[in-house]
């Protein structure tokens, strides 16, 4: 049975909110950031809906965005596994064609001995990151190999690598830490031995156009190339589109086939924007970033905050009428460990047909008692498909 | 996606206390066992970290000691297939060589009509037994194939052949109950035949060699060949060592590639020499029997004393400061089936990184609500890697 085969044209609106890196969890001091915040209308919410927990990959496995978002999206994260230059290129608009290569790098700082000093290059802004990268792309260049960069945001950079051969199995130049030396460029497949030589010569001719600027080297990590994934189209018959802002959703939401709805500056510009184009799409997605950032960088108050401020915008969600709203993440960020986490995610499903559990609050403790259980991110997509009548019955 | 390529070189300290047979389920009189054993310091535990059930091989399957146990070292127990013989072998230090054939025997009792009467011979003293082993070790022989007899504890004995062309396809002869003869030996594969014959032989010939001994007849059961598993050394990336004193847990935990540490005489004494070998590993796995035996039994009492006295070590437990323990069983043991069973096993997880649930006593009917909600036994391994910050994320 392939689940399109159940789907039905019935006319319904999905609406999947995440709230980036909402999970987190209790410990001897205080309950999670959701459980302490104050949160009168994701509260109403769950107390008039189902809620659960979700587990993106299975149990222990802390997701970076890209897989955490395609589970939402009703898409096996083990079975399409994407790198972080393939995402960022979608997000950014960047065409990747069969054969390119992309990667995303940092720029970072280097001292005397040529170990890395700053991952971020001193979380350099916008301007200065823009115009190192413009020298990068003015200065650095590979025989038969078409080199392109573009900024991303603050310290991140996109590479692309065009032409003939190119081999996506090389390791990344990114140690993940400071005090050590970037990893020189490794084939992972005898196949990829021609583009782990490339990027030798690339990473002088970088060091070389960096000399005298803010970042002395681009640390690239995550080398894939271009994937076809089926559409959620195909797979699920909707027509899908995202107010999300950032170019890794968009990205990922590019991937599925998703329309890629204007750039706005907030969580309530999304929502108005979705209530625009309301009659053009059955599935909308809406990404918040805030209480990710906050649990990133271990700020407690300010993903309480975070979460808060989700919370007063619920009622303008529920305004829009949906037949079936999720609010979820697409992973935790709990602040006890300033980065993502392996944690089951707190989740919510409201909707006319979605039916009422015993939780009332929606927090890690309660949820984990809730009808959905504890479930994998990757099924929500049918049970939401479910809520919103769009699945015929299987079997006679 | 391997889960081996997340692992990193952190050093942490995971530790594994098997309460064997430590499940049960509440009834119309009582609550569980572990319900009301007066558990102190398990339930602070329990309220410190969090709680699941664990299911060692799916819904309704009871498991076996060897089954439950790959489980818990994070092997998918229907995918390793092993057999009580060759368990026994390896716990008594016999090295299996390619081809050899070992398998599990009761010494038994058989009446007039060679119906069984007693699948344990009077429950046989060591001393007695291992008499009557030395009798089938010198008197009992085969054409072409090398036959050796181990005593491996009471009525329990190892039988070893070693020859050309042995297969392990042959059914028990136990029949697993008294007043019907024992099973005679069949080919459940046709490139059996040759071995099913020659265990006829074998039985006869111990028969004669047992012509007035305690025992009449040894009813052998789970018949297997070496087998080759990847270690946890390849597969998690971890060094690990057992304390664990029983043969069959020894045998399970050599196989998957652990240490084996001296034999002593209590759970006590296996906490004393982790804390001694502490920094040679870590991965530790300890096993305490008694709560398992009481189940087997049917000796309610014997099961919930045997379980407090776990509970008095747990302080020991915790003063290794392990970064994550984990406190579950193999399978469950109720004292109202006298044997194994299906029922879901209470296991809690305890440490820095867990996070807390809303549980707080350490019972069947409490960790069903719990954060681990009901998992898979073979998926707490990767979540007390993860606990232990031992795994990177997965994907950007």
């Amino acid at each position: 049975m392939e689940l399109r085969d159940l789907v039905n044209d019935r006319p319904a609106h999905l609406v999947l909110l995440v709230v980036d890196g909402l999970g987190g969890y209790a410990d001897a001091r205080h309950g999670s950031e959701l459980e302490e915040a104050t949160t009168p209308n994701l509260d109403q919410l769950a107390a008039e809906g189902s809620c659960g927990v979700a587990l993106p990959a299975g149990p222990g496995i802390t997701v970076g965005s890209g897989p955490g978002h395609l589970a939402l999206f009703g898409y096996d994260p083990l079975e399409y596994d994407l790198g972080r230059g393939l995402l960022s290129a979608l997000g950014l608009g960047v065409d990747l064609r069969p054969g390119d290569l992309a990667a995303r790098g940092n720029l970072a700082t280097l001292d005397a001995d040529d170990n890395v000093v700053d991952r971020r290059a001193g979380r350099i802004d916008d301007a200065r990151a823009r115009a190192i990268v413009d020298r990068l792309e003015a200065g650095v260049s590979l025989p038969d190999v078409e080199v392109s960069f573009r900024h991303v945001s603050e310290h991140r950079v996109l590479l692309v690598l065009r032409g003939e051969g190119l081999d996506p199995r090389v390791g990344d130049l990114d140690p993940q830490r400071t005090g050590v030396p970037p990893l020189a460029p490794t084939a992972t497949a005898p196949e990829a031995e021609r583009t782990a030589r490339l990027l030798e010569q690339l990473d002088a001719a970088m060091r070389e156009a960096l000399v005298g600027q803010d970042a002395d080297v681009v640390l690239f990590r995550g080398f894939d190339t271009h994937h076809d994934l089926p559409s959620m189209q195909e797979r699920f018959g909707l027509r899908p589109a995202t107010v999300a802002t950032y170019p890794m959703y968009r990205g990922v939401a590019k991937l599925v086939g998703m329309d890629l709805l204007p750039v706005v500056d907030s969580l309530g510009e999304q929502i108005a924007l979705m209530a625009d184009r309301w009659n053009d799409y059955d599935y909308l997605f809406a990404h918040e970033k805030a209480a990710d950032s906050a649990g990133h960088d271990g700020r407690r108050d300010a993903k309480i905050a975070a979460i808060e401020a989700v919370d007063a915008l619920v009622p303008d969600l529920v305004a829009l009428a949906p037949d079936v709203l999720c609010i979820t993440a697409d992973h935790a960020a709990p602040t006890q460990l300033s980065s993502h986490s392996w944690h089951p995610v707190p989740t919510l499903l409201w909707g006319e047909a979605v039916g009422r559990d015993a939780v009332t609050s929606f927090g890690e403790r309660a949820c984990a008692a809730g009808m959905l259980g504890h479930l994998r991110t990757q099924d929500l997509l049918p049970l939401m498909l479910a809520s919103a009548r769009r699945l015929e019955k299987y079997g006679a």
